[in-house]
């Protein structure tokens, strides 16, 4: 079974691939390539989407990333394409880069780092997780590995989700999106996992900074859902903290005061990147091929 | 009652003693005021021991930390001085200091936070704690408030403790401080809280980091039990980080490397510091009290 892989992918993931067993996994070097070898291949596993790679051949599209937005689904159900997404995937690294990004900010460990560059010995009275309220926006997939380790440590679980009566997880309360600044009210620590669309921009403003007060807010979804000015108001006035791996604009310009602002403590768009990617998306796409041959059932097929 | 608080004690914990009701807070400022003090009062609240604060009147000692060491147990006893400790009131804040150093590394908050005082957005493949196994040196309260999180969050958790055959918490394997060299042959991650004692000093040497390899460790015990010349010369070989709060000697010299080395996280000996400190004391001091006065029982009544 021949199966084209997009260049563009995570580390680790070709290699991971490569290794399951019964295909024989092309590799390709750019857009021609991929036209070129999905002309006599049923299987793409790929991250990116154009209308050149559907040739009359493609049967069954694997998505490297668990958002499926870049890809036509009306076309793939017209055409027959099945696309099975890599859901699940991110959740256990990016649960606990949250936890990293939170902690560092609550036990001075950001500070800290930052003071021993001119080697500062200043000890600071941290916080305690345990006890405090944590809201999450986005209780998807990912956003759930998060609830269920705060939940273990002894934090009260709330969040929001777009259709809150679909939600079976551990989190005392869910919210809809519309009730965002109350939720922020609520909160001690606030982390978001929401990702980019329509919906999502700008979700998080001055109101739900406000609203929060002398919290900790973290982010490890996409920058898109935060007014980056009203952050930066907030970083001035109350908020105890900010974490945040993703932003407005990546990388973080030059210019940007979240570089050194005291009370941020940052990471560059790494909460999804783990050793375990590749594997556990190989795991995906071999229960997929099963499924493809007719052993089986499917997983994450979105189309 | 009046009840003699010594002037060296972690902040906020007079305010939680002084709204302990039925007692009258006697703060002193030297030893003088305190000797005085003791002169007319049968209850003394100290993390400090020293003869001349054992007067005729001197019933019952609460001691502010967790360890007792510094008291004279056998006089005491013969004196029929009651003394309880303060165990149980840094376990919380230690172990999330201890996951705080720990992730910072794994998920590289550390040398991200030294990257942004020069703006430089280098993104690293983090790794995941799920799966690997931690070695908890030291198996007391703080040590099982790890292991509870470690556990909790899919870690396979082995430790050691001075008598493995009185344990009783959620580790998997429990050994002898005799076999911490295998211990850390078993472990991806070591985390250690033990205390000083003769039976802890240097007890992680070079031997130690061999057999732990690539891996990480982390300190939130006392600087005392670590070879600090074996640590060095194992973080410019194979290990992976060291997450430290505790150091050999403290304030950490502005000669060591330690301060600049890349493949260390570091904050000053912070790790039992929070804001509840003082009212767990007081819960604990406040159980007591009512002991004292013959109703209910002793909470860590060590003579």
């Amino acid at each position: 079974m021949r199966v084209v892989l997009h260049p563009r992918h995570p580390g680790g993931v070709d290699d991971a691939l490569e290794a399951v067993p019964g295909i024989s996994l092309v590799r390709t070097a750019d857009d021609d390539a991929i036209v070129e070898a999905l002309g006599h291949a049923e299987v793409f596993v790929s991250f990116r989407w154009d209308p050149r790679y559907l040739t009359g051949s493609l049967r069954w599209v694997q998505s490297v990333s668990a958002g499926v937005d870049q890809f036509p689904l009306d076309t793939f159900a017209r055409r027959k394409v099945v696309l099975t997404s890599a859901r699940g995937v991110h959740g256990p690294q990016v649960a606990e880069h949250a936890f990293a990004l939170l902690l560092a900010m609550t036990r001075g460990v950001g500070v800290s780092m930052r003071e021993s560059t001119t080697r500062t010995w200043r000890s600071r009275t941290g916080e305690e997780l345990a006890g405090k309220t944590v809201a999450i926006l986005g209780l998807g997939t990912i956003g759930e590995e998060i609830a269920r380790r705060a939940t273990a440590w002894g934090m009260r679980v709330i969040g929001t989700k777009s259709d809150p009566s679909r939600y079976g997880g551990v989190a005392r309360e869910v919210f809809a999106p519309e009730q965002t600044t109350e939720v922020f009210r609520l909160a001690d620590v606030v982390i978001s996992v929401l990702p980019d669309a329509p919906s999502t921009r700008g979700i998080v403003g001055a109101a739900e900074f406000e609203a929060l007060g002398a919290g900790w807010f973290v982010n490890v979804g996409r920058g898109s859902a935060v007014d980056e000015a009203a952050l930066l108001a907030a970083l001035d006035g109350g908020l105890r903290g900010a974490g945040l791996d993703v932003f407005a604009e990546e990388p973080l310009p030059e210019a940007s005061p979240l570089w050194h602002h005291p009370r941020v403590v940052m990471t560059p768009h790494s909460a999804g990147l783990s050793p375990e990617y590749g594997p556990r998306l190989a795991r995906i796409f071999e229960a997929n091929l099963a499924a493809f041959q007719g052993d089986g059932a499917w997983v994450n097929r979105v189309v």
